[in-house]
Formats: structure tokens, C-alpha cells, sequence
């Protein structure tokens, strides 16, 4: 494992083994000083081309907490702005001796493209409609976590799939950890081909949703309204959101979950959204020691890197 | 204490305590190397939702030199701005670990609002025409390292009162530490009460200056002038600011104070500014060890807060 | 050497000094943690007032590689919005304690104002079109690395020397090294006068490329293109620009280089950029050590600087 590019790379036993090193670091966060000097030295860059809160934080206190040090690419500051191919920023940017990038951009395929010219190791935070490993993986675990294991489990992913990069992540690493995966969308939400897609699809989240042990809503990008995929916010709402009245029909210890930013009032109900069968918060508890695993994972494989610093002394030290 | 939102919050001796724990952070600033150990492996987040410079790098390098992790969120790249709420964004802030966070906010009242949705530390850095509790701080650490004692003091804030957080802080600190504090303002920029704030009123500085021991001069926002608050920066200059004219009748060893950014020329002219008698610069030197201070203070009150880490073992180590 | 504003200000002993230095800290970037304690608990504020990326992050690395405490100062964040004086802001940020500030400015003349102001060391990362001395002592290392020497060797810096800060530095570092330097560039793009630079000129790259040791593209920036001072881009590649065909008259041991960004296709061609004899990247790379040599030897001059801290002993802890 070079880099963390699209969770298609991952075979069901590298999913399962970066599972189990971020809950060596888990374990690491619930201490006084939850930090591990594995990374000590090491520089991560976070180039991110498109905002995001939460998935940048996450990265940098995963690294931070592996003790390395994180630059912060600004893109808006860049000479990106001054005409610079891509490739010269990415290749100054790792000349001067860096460790790893994390890469968010808006346009798919941009972190693969990146990989091929540099020696760092590259991790893909989400690019256009393709992939977000990471939040795949951190799905996973809140997933395992709770319920052991995905094996026999029935999870629908609900809503815009078409233009989620974390429904077609979350859709492969689910089912090949052996959860059977139901994607529940309007067809205007829907792919033009689920070849390759190892789901079934639903156009009824009521009919489905008895059966569930979790429940997956996506984000529903306002600006897809207004695309006219769908009618309103509201007539959403009415077929699609979980709403307190539809999820009275979820069985009682099924999980809720969703990537965020949420649209409350829209794909999921206030209340719903910070009851208990939620574990929304418990996502974004995790996000940090699944990215402490993938960095950890990542930086041994390097050229001058630690072979010595498995999860498991990192987590002793 | 768990947040640091009002000064109004903290008794005499809690600011006397504050002040002495800051009198231990300015000796470890003299140090060769100024760090202490004191919140290693804790996360301090700076979320300035309003620009400053100031008051965001004083916090930043208070936090370092406690050797705290310090993650910078910034507005403007905000989930916020794809329409999270502010409950989300800080909630998913805090699920990520974190041990304090540091608000600025225009909106008064922000930061206690956001202290009710995380079990992290809140410290107020400004918010609207509120508090600006760690300026208090620093402002009455200033003049007791100078004076002994705010005891009986003679202190006057000059300027726009009803506008300023500054105002608010300091004359409740001074008053609560014994100072006998004098506003100076137009009737214009005086709140339209004064119940609660413990202070005598002027409208003519020359009245008062000759008796003072400390003139603090606020900032005048020259938005305020072209609200119509005052007929011009001029007129302001000549009546209320301090003037190198008007300096001569303040007694000699009387103390000049500014919270900055300063308007040279207009409330306070650039050779008085720049003199003997004035502490501006003293006072954001100052800033960092209170805010030292006031971290440290708070990380030992945390669920996972290290309770031997007093003021004293901090500044030995 | 108190601070770094112009290149000229360093004798050809001190200029070597600084490259022997970047050589011990080039080995240090070799090992398995490229870090140094040599400035622990030292701050250095990166206030970039102009856009970049490369030179801002070269520093930023070379901070945190020494140990030192790095606070990015955003102008844009900044009290100069609220008009502060850029004096009243530089005062204010060094009242904090501390201990390098990095000033890339528009203005010609900027960090040497900022001097006058601060005991902190200054250095001058870029203003206006006057000077880039850390760019020429990353290229000296360079050229020095790969040659052995400058002494004798015949460089031409060729494209918009009027406008540029980095011909402006370079031709002095080299010169002082002992090297021959070549302008080489159409007359508009000289300065009106040469007295004082250390150079011979000529307007004919063909002329004098079969001879030289180093050819050094400068970026020719568009804007410039359309106020006239060249007729089009094609026109300056044609005449100007290292094309592949012009290539063919280098010595096959001649090295190319340009201080980035580039404009591939215009002032270089693409494969020339990538191919065996340029040392783009090597520029780049040996930037960071370059740097930390720079902060080292200015932090030993500090007040408060550990003045066993060589470069030896840096590299040996």
C-alpha cells in the first residue's frame, strides 16, 4: 500500500487490518496525552483545492497526533493562481521533502494524477464524484465498532448516489466487508450504470427500511433541487427523509448515520438527528483514529520509513 | 470555572489568582526556551469568526508555549458556509477531541451559546459589544505590574463606550480589583443605561485627566463618526483624544493605555503614543502570559485536565 | 549579521559561511527524523503580505525542522484592514516575543523598514523588484553542489532583469563567488542603468550559450508581455526562451535552471524543464536547507540566542 487513492484498492483483508490499527489508536485518543511519536519528523501536507472543515481538521490532528509536522496548501495563495501547472505545485511542493499528501479537489481522478508524480505518499480526502476512502473506512468502524462486525448486515445508503463519491466508497468497502448493501433513491439520483456496484437498489425507503441495521442518509446538495432532479426540499423530505414518524418503523437498535454537513429539516429530521439510535457524533469521533491508522499505514511503507512503528507500538509508546 | 465568557463571571479573588498564575507565564517568557509542558497533547482550536490579528496570534502563541496542538478553523472555509448550522460545525469540532476552543464572534453572546453544545473549554476572545474578558485580563495585569495595585486607582476609559467590548471588561475588572473607574464619552457613545457598571460619568476630559493615574483611550471606529455618532474625526481629536497638548496635565507618572488597533492622530496623537508614559506596547506583551494564564487554567478543570499542572509546577518544569 | 534584507550586505566569506552551513543541514534532511533542537522554543512569523507558495512553505519546513515555534501571519486577516500603520502591526506582532519575522512585500524597501522597528531578525523572502536573498543563496548552493565552485564559472541570467528581484540578487551572490555573469535580455527589459552590477550584458542568447556553465531562465511574467515590452509570447520564446532546438548549443554538463514558477512553453520548453541537465527541482529541494541555515546563524546573533547552536553542533544533536 502506497497510497490511499479509491477503497476499490483495499482487498477485504487490508479494509479489516486498517480497522483494527485505527482501533490501536482509539485507544491512543482516551489517554492523557493521545499522541504517538510515529510520525515524528515527517511532514504531511493538506492541499486542499476545495473547502472543507471537517475532513481538514480531522487530517490535521490525525497527523499531529502521530507527532509529524502538517503544512497547510492553501490553493487560493498558490501559484496555482500565477499560472503553474498543477503538476509544478505538486512537484516543488515535494521536493522540499515531504512525507505525504492529502488530497481533496474537485475534479475526480486529480489525486490519482498526483500520484504518479511524486514519491510521497498520496491520500485521496475526496475528489468530485469518485471516491472518499477515508470516510468509508471511518464509516466501517463506527459500523464494526458497534455492531461487531458488517458481515449479514443490511445497510441502506439513501439518497443523491449519483453524485456522492461517499456512497460509491461507503457501497464498496461495506460489501466487501459482507454487508449487503441496498442503495434507496429517486432514479434521477441514480447513476446512469451500477455495473460494478455490488448493491440493490430500492426506490421505497418505507419499504425497506423495516429491515435495517443501519440506516445511511447522504447529504442532499440543495443545489441538486434547483437542478431539477427532484421536485423540492419538502416533497425530498417527504419521500426520502428520515423523519421521526418513518423512523418509528427502524428496528430499535439500528444505527443512523450520516457524512455531514447535514441539511436538517430535509434528509433527516432535528431530533432524529441527535437522538439515540444516531451516531453522527460517534463518525466524526472516529474519522481521527482511522486516519491515524492510515497514516501510520502509509508512512512504513515509505522509503525512510520506520518499519519498526507497527500500530501496535505506536500504541505502546 | 470551566469557560471564560464574562469577567463579570469571576470574583476579586479569581482575578487576583489569574493575575498571580500570569505573574508565573511572564517569567517563563524570559526563559531561553519559554515553553512548559503544561497542555502537551491537548488541542486548543482558534475559531475567529471575525478577523483579528492580535488577539488570535496572542492566543496561538499562548497556546504553544503551553506546548498545546493548535488548530486555526476559519470561517470563510467553513462547512458554515454550505449551510451547517453553528451547533454542527462546533459540535463536530468538539467530537474530534478537542480540549478548548477560542471565540470570536460579531454576535454577542456567541461564545456562551456555544459553551452549552461542548464539554471543551470555552474562552471568549470578543464578541460583539459584549466581553473581551482576556483584554480585562491583560489591561488590569498591566497596570498592577506597573502600579502594585489597582486599589483606589484613578482609571478613565475614554471614547465610545456603548460600542465597546473593551469598555465593558475593563470597568468591570478594575472596579471589581478596587479601581475607581471614570467613563469619558460623548453622550452619544455612552450605553442608553448605565445600571450595573460600577463607574462615574464625565463628558469633559480636561476636567478629569489631571487626577487620573491611568487615561485608557478606546479605538474609535471611524465607521461610528460617519454614523453621525460624532461631527468629525477632528472635532473627536480635539475633544476627547489625548492630545500631546493635553497630555501635559496628566501627572507624570500616570500610565497611557490603548487596547489597539490605534488611530494615530485621532484619539491618541503619534508622539504620546509613542512616549514614556505609555504602556500600549506593554500591554500586548503582557497578552500571551494572561493568556497562558487563563489556558492553563482552564486545561486543569477539564474531565482529562492533568490536576498537579498548577501555575507554579508549570512555570518549573 | 543581524539580519538578511539584501544579498549585498554579506562578503563573499560570509556567503560561503552560509553555504557550509546549508551543507551540514542538507545532511540533516538525509536522516530518518530531519529534525534539529537548535531553535526550540524560538518563534518565527512567516508575514507574507504577497501571495506565494513555494517560498512561504520552503521557510515554514525550514522553521519546524530546527524545532521552532511558526506562526503564519495573514495580511488579509490582518488590523491593516482596519488601517493600522504597518508599523503599529509589525510592533505589536514583535511585543509578542518574537524572535524571526520571514517579510515578502510589493514594495521595494519593506523588510528593511521593518527592521528599524523590531530587535527580532528580519529576513527578506522577496520585495518588489529589489531583492530574493535566500533565492540567490539556494542558487549559489546549487550551482556550488553540482560545479564544485563558481569561481571561473560563466553564468547568463537571461529574461526580464528590470523586474526581477532574483537577477537582482543572484547576479551579486555570483559574482561575489567569483562566477562571470551574463545578462542576457532585449533592452527594455534592463534596468535603465547596470552601475554597480557586476555583469556583462548582451541582447543574443545564441551567442553566448555554447559557452556557459549555467543558464538561468528567468520567469517573464505575461503582464508584461502585454504592456508592451515585448511583442508576444512566441516572439520572446523565439528569441529568448531555452527551446529544445536551442538547447542542442549547451555544453552537455551545462546546468539549467529558473527559480519557478515557470511558464512552460514561453521562457522554457517543457521537455528542456524536465530533462537531464536541468536542476529545477534540486533548487527547490536545497531551498529548505538553505533556509534553516539562514535562521540558524541569525538566531545565534539573537539577544537571547544559544550561541553553541553552530551549524556542527545543530547538525549533531
Amino acid at each position: 500500500m502506497r497510497n490511499l487513492l479509491s477503497i476499490e484498492d483495499l482487498s477485504a483483508e487490508e479494509l479489516s487490518g486498517l480497522l483494527d490499527l485505527a482501533g490501536n489508536f482509539a485507544q491512543v485518543q482516551q489517554r492523557e496525552v493521545p499522541k504517538v511519536p510515529a510520525l515524528r519528523g515527517k511532514t504531511v501536507v493538506l492541499a486542499f483545492f476545495e473547502d472543507s472543515t471537517r475532513t481538514r481538521t480531522s487530517f490535521d490532528l490525525a497527523a499531529r497526533r502521530l507527532s509529524a509536522d502538517v503544512v497547510n496548501f492553501s490553493a487560493s495563495q498558490s501559484s496555482l493562481k500565477k499560472g503553474e501547472s498543477l503538476r509544478d505545485t505538486v512537484e516543488t511542493i515535494a521536493a522540499m521533502g515531504v512525507d505525504a499528501i492529502v488530497v481533496r479537489h474537485r475534479s475526480s481522478g486529480t489525486p490519482n494524477q498526483i500520484s504518479k508524480w511524486t514519491d510521497a505518499a498520496v491520500i485521496n480526502a475526496g475528489d468530485g464524484w469518485h471516491q472518499h476512502p477515508t470516510q468509508a473506512l471511518l464509516d466501517a468502524y463506527t459500523i464494526r465498532a458497534r455492531l461487531g462486525s458488517l458481515e449479514g448486515k443490511r445497510i441502506a445508503l439513501c439518497g443523491d448516489i449519483a453524485h456522492s463519491r461517499v456512497a460509491r466508497s461507503d457501497a464498496h468497502a461495506f460489501a466487501a466487508l459482507g454487508a449487503e448493501v441496498i442503495l434507496v433513491a429517486p432514479r434521477t439520483m441514480l447513476p446512469s450504470s451500477l455495473a460494478g456496484w455490488p448493491v440493490s437498489v430500492s426506490h421505497n425507503l418505507d419499504q425497506v427500511i423495516g429491515d435495517l441495521d443501519v440506516a445511511y442518509l447522504l447529504r442532499i446538495q440543495k443545489e441538486r433541487i434547483n437542478d431539477a432532479l427532484f421536485p423540492s426540499e419538502r416533497e425530498y423530505r417527504k419521500l426520502f427523509g428520515l423523519t421521526a414518524d418513518r423512523c418509528r418503523q427502524l428496528k430499535p437498535d439500528a444505527m443512523i448515520m450520516h457524512p455531514g454537513p447535514m441539511n436538517r429539516g430535509v434528509e433527516i429530521d432535528s431530533i432524529i438527528a441527535d437522538g439515540a439510535q444516531s451516531f453522527i457524533q460517534k463518525q466524526v469521533e472516529m474519522g481521527v483514529a482511522v486516519r491515524m491508522a492510515v497514516l501510520d499505514a502509509l508512512a512504513r511503507n515509505l522509503p525512510g520509513g520506520n518499519n519498526s512503528a507497527d500500530g501496535q507500538s505506536g500504541a505502546n509508546t
